[in-house]
């Protein structure tokens, strides 16, 4: 079975920042989903072994359990361990209807489970990963007039709002500017390389930039 | 392999939708994704045979280019002949992550395809899907509290923004309230029997409702 990635101009911009950051002497973990088939289906087939309720499946339940357990399925064993050593979680992908790709958000579904990312009252600034950064880089099909207040696609900021609130923020994780390059297969080819060096270029002092206040004022001001 | 659907209460809102329906005398076709193993990874495995562009693999161009070749998969053929042939789309589901699970994103992803749900400047109001209604059901890990303007998860209505007006209103579907279940696994038994029953009665005069106005107004005013 062959699978490409959707967008190639997605793995350029991952590309740069593989060379870039490592170039800066980071140690670099690449997760290419796509490539790893990885599962985006919240199953029971992720609780090794035994279930905590088998009457009445929860999935909520049943990972936060086997994480306790030691006793989730491997994949995502393996997916904490990158995210527990990262200092900064980049998200690489093409927006896909306002939201990240299916396989994407399989990742956040099955991978940020409780017991792992929060707890009871261990959420927002609060969250187990507090000392993580992390930063949505995404391409889009339309202009970036289209995604603003006048425009019908809205603010683009309503759109990172379930992202970076409802899932990073929520897990203590502070938030970088998101990178968006606004339809790269609409524009010219200069303008493309425009769009890779300024990427090359916000890496070079992204370790200087200074969170966002992931507020709902960010988002809806 | 032995899949559950994670939210036990979502399969009885779906029970419920699909009896009452019944009795009005509907006839109601069920995509029951976990049942079916859909598949969410977008691919270039929907594409049966040639591609347009093998050098560079675009998704969107590709299952463009597929669906007016009649060349998709078998998977997506289906169930966009369920789409076509439908009045009203119910999408039941438990929010994860504030949206929907990655299955039901990867249904989105996959199924509602350029040529078939939208095309060129047959958005929005102009969609293709507009003689149909959708209606997003769902029940949320916490309290309603948590979901409003002052709470720390925000308006309900900003997660609502991708789905409803991203997804929905961009495929020409007019949309009705949501139906949102709050936190029903941390309610008493009786407050969950309510809950059932608020969703049956709704069902019995989901005709006569109108759409919503699906403007950024309604969202974020």
């Amino acid at each position: 079975m062959h699978i490409k990635s959707p967008s190639p101009s997605n793995g350029s911009l991952l590309k740069i920042a593989v060379e870039e950051l490592t170039k800066q002497g980071c140690s670099v973990t690449v997760s290419d989903l796509y490539a790893m088939q990885f599962e985006p289906r919240a199953t029971r087939n992720d609780i090794v072994g035994h279930l905590h309720n088998s009457e009445a499946f929860n999935y909520g339940v049943e990972t936060w359990e086997a994480y306790k357990r030691g006793c989730l399925s491997e994949d995502l064993v393996e997916e904490q361990k990158k995210v527990r050593e990262a200092d900064l979680l980049i998200f690489q992908f093409p927006l896909f209807w306002f939201n990240m790709p299916a396989i994407l958000k399989g990742w956040m579904d099955r991978v940020l489970v409780q017991g792992f990312a929060y707890d009871f009252s261990k959420i927002y600034d609060g969250g187990l990963l507090q000392d993580k950064l992390s930063l949505f880089s995404f391409t889009t099909g339309v202009s970036q007039e289209i995604y603003s207040k006048e425009g019908i696609g809205g603010d683009i900021r309503y759109v990172l709002w379930p992202m970076q609130h409802g899932i990073m923020h929520f897990c203590g994780v502070k938030v970088l500017e998101p990178h968006i390059c606004y339809a790269p297969e609409n524009v010219s080819e200069e303008k493309r390389k425009e769009m890779l060096a300024a990427w090359t270029q916000r890496l070079k002092t992204l370790w200087k930039e200074e969170p966002i206040n992931c507020s709902p004022e960010w988002y809806f001001k």
